[in-house]
Formats: C-alpha cells, structure tokens, sequence
C-alpha cells in the first residue's frame, strides 16, 4: 500500500510542539478525517491539490528525502493531514528508524494504529471547540492508556487556543490526563496576512496574552506555552 | 549556610532551552566563578548590585515563591550567576520536591554538586570563545558521565552561539557528548536596545541566520536550534 504524500522538504526546523527547534525534514501525508475552520494545512484535505498527491512506498520516500536533505539530516517530522489514518506509515517508520533517523508525528489522535508505539516524538492534538470539531475522548482515552504502556519514546498533547472555551477545554484535557505533558500553543487566526512585521507584531500581542492567562490559572500548573516559531520567522509560507 | 538570592519572580515562562516555554517561577542567586564578555545578568556577579543579596534559607524561599506565585505554580527555575558553586541548594532542592514542586537549573557545568542528579530538567551551557572563557573540559566530562549513571530527571547541553568560532566550539561539544541532548541558542549580541521593534527584528534575523547555517551543517544533525522568547515578549527587561 502507498502513501499519500503532498510535500516533502527540509531540512529546517520544528517550529512547534515537544520538540521545538529540532532540526529536521518533513514529510505531508494527504488526508484528514477533520476539517477544522483555522486549519493551516487545507490543501491536504480540501481537494484543491488533489492532482499533487504523489502515491509513494517508504523506499521512495526515503529517496526523496535523502535527495532533499543529503547526509544533513537525522531526524523526520510525519505530520499531515492526519497521518493516524495511515496504517501503511508502519513501513516508513521501521525504514526511517533501520536508516538511524528519528521519527516524530502529529496527530489529533482519533485513530489507533499500532505503528504509533514507535514514534520517538509523537504529539497528540486534540482540537478545541473553535475548530468546529468533536473530541471522541473514548478514542482519545484508548490511545494514552496504549502509549503508558507500549511507548518506546514520548508522546505528549498539544492544544491550540484561540479563545477562552479553547483554554477551557486545555484545562478539560489537562484534567483528564494529569500525566501527560500538555503543550498549549497559541492559534494563528490570520492564515491570509502577508506583510510580516504586521503578522509578527500580531501573533507576539496574542502570545503574550494567552502567557498572562495560563499564569493567572491556578489549574493550569504543569504546562508549556509556545507559539509557532516558524510563522515569527517565515509568516505564513509553505515549504520552510 | 544561607543561599544568595537575587532575584525570586514569576510565574512566567522559560524562554529558552530544554524546557522552554514551561510555566515556572525563578530564583535567581548571585556570584558566579565565570565573567562572560555578553553576560545577560551582569549584576549577579559584577558587584553593582551586592547590598541587594539575601541571604535566605531554604524555607525563606519557598516563602518567598508562594507570596509571589500563590498557588499558580508546580515549576521552579533556579538560575545565576553560577548556581552550580552553592552546595547549600541542596537542601532547597529537597524541600520544593517535598512540596511537589519540579526544580529546573542552569549552571555552565564548571563544578559538580551531587545534587546535580536530583534536578528534574538540568541544563549544562559550557560557554563558547566568544565568551572570553575557557572550558574545563576534565570537569565537564566527570559532570556528564556522572549524570549518565544517576540522573532522575533529563539534562541536556546548551551552547550559546554569536559567531563561527562558537558554532566550530557547539560541534566540537556535540561530537565529544554525541547522546547528550544539545540545543543551539542565538545569542543576543544587543543588551542595549531599547526599541523592542528594532531588538526584534534583529534578533530574527540572527536567529535565521544561524537556522541556514545549522540546516547546511552534516556534523551537527541531531541538535535543536532555539531563540530566547522572553527577549521577543520583553525585549531586554529583568523580571519576567
């Protein structure tokens, strides 16, 4: 079975999440089962890049990889897209992991696959209320209890907040998962803007904003609070 | 033995390395064995500000963290100067773990303290020529090898960046502790400024540069290239 592949570039950096700064290349698996309303990644799963969608194996992929990154790199971010959807990434990630490279992956975690145990860095996000999305914590809930037992790496959460009900329903997950490390990242609410000091200026206010009201909550005690580095550096490109 | 403190404020967010982005309150002690030509808390050890040192115990701070912090915190940061000289902290250590409070510190890795292996996230930042400063690199081996062994919590290498001789010295540490977690830091070679916009800017522009040249680099694969988000949020302020 081949993946569904929609870019595949690096290296560069992580801008987010667990392993913020991590030098690494990524690969864009085609794909959702969400569709949520801020999503930074539409093409993946609104049709308008169907005739992109390259079909490849794990070989193949690695070929492409190895032709963009060279011997630069050690470490490759799967994300999407839901890549949970893949049951045939299992393939990617042992080859990945036989070639001595690292593999991290997001995902909103509404599906189980096995293959997620050896994920070095996986991230879960579930999405907030103004996604427009539901949460199927059962789901949610199967997948934390596999990985404390099963993970040979880490794996965390990670929820993006937009609004108060997003910080209501971090601290809903929070609450849910004491144990699970909990990222809250600050959404991006202008996909559109293409002048980047107006950008910029914009995403550091709402940044500050929401550090002022994780430090406030009494709740929200063990958590990390990160922008997306790479829209402070790059605004809203594809590719970097 | 009583503890010198400098600074105690928060909670707010670890701008920067391993745990950057964490909820946490500081503690900053004073005196350091180092006198970096770049500095950022010059005050911990160039005298200018020894009639503002208290002296506390460990009971005195954690009274200090709670009038501060009240109940919105679970992290704690210990910082410098050279928090590494003080055998003392131990008993601080112990006394924020029996509260359930986690502890990180920072301390260029000059002198070892046993309760270095009781630190839940320990950064170890040997600092670069550009410094003025030379490592002691027999030290330093002995600290590493000994966290290997004991260490409860994670530790990880941190190396500060401002030009070619320092990114030649991060390769160097990287090839000597190749399993040790390294995070590569813009340095910010601005302390001055106090146009935020201007600082920004500039600090972006480093921060890229340095991506570019990390991304080219074949030796250096697995390491993680990080900014100071507090200099982004607050410029060149002391106290958040």
């Amino acid at each position: 079975m081949t993946i569904p592949v929609l870019e595949i570039f690096g290296p560069t950096i992580q801008g987010e999440g667990m392993v913020i700064g991590q030098k690494t290349m990524f690969v864009r698996t085609a794909g959702c089962d969400y569709s949520c309303s801020w999503c930074d990644s539409k093409f993946t799963w609104d049709g308008s890049e169907k005739n992109n969608i390259r079909k490849m194996n794990a070989k193949e992929i690695l070929d492409a990889l190895i032709e963009e990154g060279g011997d630069r790199f050690g470490h490759v971010t799967i994300s999407g897209g839901n890549p949970g959807l893949l049951p045939q990434l299992n393939n990617l990630v042992d080859l990945l992991h036989l070639h001595g490279v690292k593999v991290a992956l997001e995902t909103q975690g509404s599906k189980w696959q096995s293959w997620f145990t050896k994920i070095n860095e996986l991230t879960l996000s579930p999405k907030p209320p103004s996604s427009g999305m539901q949460t199927d914590f059962s789901v949610l809930d199967k997948i934390i209890e596999s990985l404390s037992i099963e993970q040979k790496g880490t794996f965390s959460l990670k929820i993006v907040v937009f609004d108060d009900a997003d910080l209501g329903y971090a601290r809903k997950v929070h609450q849910r998962y004491p144990t699970v490390e909990l990222f809250i990242q600050v959404g991006n609410d202008d996909l559109e803007k293409a002048n980047e000091a107006e950008l910029l200026a914009h995403l550091l206010e709402r940044y500050e904003q929401l550090i002022d009201q994780v430090m406030a909550d009494k709740e929200l005690k063990h958590v990390r609070v990160l922008p997306q580095l790479h829209t402070y550096l790059w605004g809203n490109k594809r590719g970097v």
